[in-house]
């Protein structure tokens, strides 16, 4: 069996490229760049004034000088200087006129009255070096600047920023295109009244719900009893997709038929078990560029194995780069016997730093088990006991 | 002026409550449950098998005993035992008959042959307490049990736990209805090129991609030049919705016509101004149960207000509970001068424990500045000097 770290590996080496597709900029919230971004122009475009105030030359200040002044400028506006002006009146995000390079806040101003028809003002400041007050054209960026290279995650401050440069269209990675089967004779739709030995499908609807966090709505979902025939035809409609997920099916038992016919379908095995708790028998495999996951039964083993095996998948597709869990120290202590690499679930808690404390359930067929937690931590396969304090590997949910 | 922590309590005691609405369980992930939940039956719903293996009675266990079984029990079927019948075969999800309490693995079973005509069986196994290898009818919860409340985020495990219960419907926070409005002369849109003096609106698109985190799209943006009586009338329109945000227009020049506007428009002013940076200028008052937000112009401005004080409003709109910032070490020494809370971007670094780094910026109106940021840092109006290694509260963008 390999190790969780082994998995991974063998996930990011097989994965498939997606493809690049060009969105208006209002659908890239979120998404992956995937294009070299340039500066237009040059940030600020123009040397902006960053209080209101009085824009004047910084050569020659004093604080006893009295200067004139007649006109204003305001954001949006531009105007050159006339011979012989000596100070302006100035608005935040205005331009200010080539050869002033001072801006002084109009808190720091003292009015001294009108005098042959222009108003007079002096200033009560020490910040009067060249450009206090002006944020400098070009100090952000110039012109043909690189700024974002190709994997980068498309956050606020990123689009934002695309706004800015003007990309009215951008090229991102096409989302992967999902489906998903649920297996299992006991496995019943949410809107029927189970019988007493029967369960309601809740896993397809985890799986929904994760892959929400990169934008993606599956494709279809279907559900199908332990039928091999039943079992066929569903996987054969299902690999008409980027990646196809399964749940149930993958362990010992008799009627555990997902490998068999994922394999008779031509789907070739990668893994199958891998050494963690929940989510051993696990099983990942490949068709061309199509991607397939059968992750085990129990509620929480698909929640696990979909953060961990499934994201890495969908991350490399999307070309964003591998995952780095935080360490947060945990508090408590954890003791485990079994030779697995344990992923539990855990809650972020503010005490005198931000730590992580465990929560306690039944195992990974718990339906309560994820409910209140805020992601995973780690204990490792030769990691018998956690010690009160110890930094762990935490992967939040979100 | 009053602190940013003021600021959050005014607007937190301000917000009027969001309507309760019924969607299907598939629309409800990311939402805020508005009923309590009850278990509609016992979880497990039955004393299920938690391993592939044989059925049989704790009591008189021997592992020189060799049993005799004929039939197998597969998750999704249910059987009575017969008189006399001394083990059978299970597997994973089945429910275990009653009379039999204990579950031994196939793997510690030991094939002894058939004898008159009946399949026989010992084990190696010192795991044969009651009820080893089976989780037990109700385990998790019992029928009737409280197990969500009002007021929770539905994550992935707990739209699971709904699927689980047969929630097809669910009763959630109905999202607020948003409009936007920028302001400026210098503002135009992202597809025009602008004058050397002029900038592209980006602070609509910054506030459309932080609305998305909570699932809400705005109902309309709307780009303003800065003249009364088109800001009063597209604040008359923006007035038709939960939340009106602007940005641009609060600053102390006298072009800043935005408090003027929305007081003539009947908003009530609540708070103009708060000691932070940036964002000092920020403006908010209310309606009736309409919350309107002045943000500042500068990206960076919108985007700390936005984090801090509109989320803050929309949390407890949605009747999430107040958020508890995280926790963390700050990699590195930073000084700061003024006697404002400076909330500057950070990012997550993975040093012996994670840990924050600045990233630098040139303030506010630097177009770069929050763009590999993974959320922000704040340093208090009377903490002139944080040291390496000294915890602050952090807000992560996601």
């Amino acid at each position: 069996m390999i190790s969780s770290q082994e998995a991974i590996k063998l996930i990011e080496s097989s994965a498939a490229k997606s493809e690049i597709i060009s969105v208006p900029l209002e659908h890239s919230s979120g998404k992956v760049l995937r294009e070299k971004i340039l500066a237009d122009r040059d940030y600020p475009p123009f040397n902006r004034a960053t209080m209101d105030g009085f824009a004047l030359r910084s050569q020659g200040f004093s604080k006893e000088r009295i200067y004139s002044y007649e006109r204003e400028l305001h954001a949006g506006e531009s105007f050159s200087l006339k011979e012989g002006e000596e100070a302006i009146r100035i608005m935040t995000g205005a331009p200010v006129p080539s050869g002033f390079d001072l801006v002084i806040k109009v808190e720091d101003s003292v009015d001294q009255g009108i005098s042959e028809g222009k108003k007079q003002v002096r200033f009560e400041t020490d910040k009067t070096s060249s450009f206090a007050n002006i944020a400098i054209q070009g100090e952000d960026l110039k012109t043909g600047e690189e700024i974002l290279l190709e994997g980068t995650e498309i956050n606020t401050a990123i689009f934002s920023l695309l706004a800015s440069l003007g990309r009215s269209q951008v090229q991102i990675s096409k989302l992967p295109k999902v489906r998903i089967i649920s297996t299992g004779n006991e496995i019943v739709g949410i809107e029927e009244i189970p019988k007493p030995w029967q369960i309601r499908d809740s896993n397809s609807y985890s799986i929904r719900s994760l892959l929400q966090k990169y934008g993606i709505v599956p494709e279809s979902i279907v559900r199908v009893g332990d039928d091999i025939s039943l079992l066929e035809n569903a996987v054969q409609q299902g690999l008409d997709s980027d990646i196809l997920i399964l749940s149930g099916g993958v362990s010992m038992g008799n009627l555990d038929l997902v490998p068999k016919v994922l394999q008779s379908k031509g789907v070739q095995e990668i893994f199958h078990k891998v050494r963690i708790k929940p989510g051993k028998p696990v099983w990942f495999g490949m068709k061309g560029k199509q991607a397939v996951f059968g992750l085990p039964g129990n509620p929480f083993s698909v929640q696990v194995c979909f953060r961990i095996f499934v994201e890495s998948y969908i991350r490399k597709f999307l070309c964003l780069p591998t995952e780095s869990p935080l360490l947060l120290p945990f508090l408590g202590e954890r003791k485990k016997k079994n030779q697995l690499t344990e992923f539990f679930p855990v809650r972020l808690e503010r005490k005198q730093t931000t730590v992580l404390t465990e929560n306690k359930t039944n195992g990974s067929g718990d339906i309560r088990a994820g409910i209140f937690s805020d992601g995973l931590a780690v204990q490792f396969s030769d990691k018998e006991k956690i010690q009160d304090g110890e930094l762990l590997e935490f992967y939040p949910w979100n």
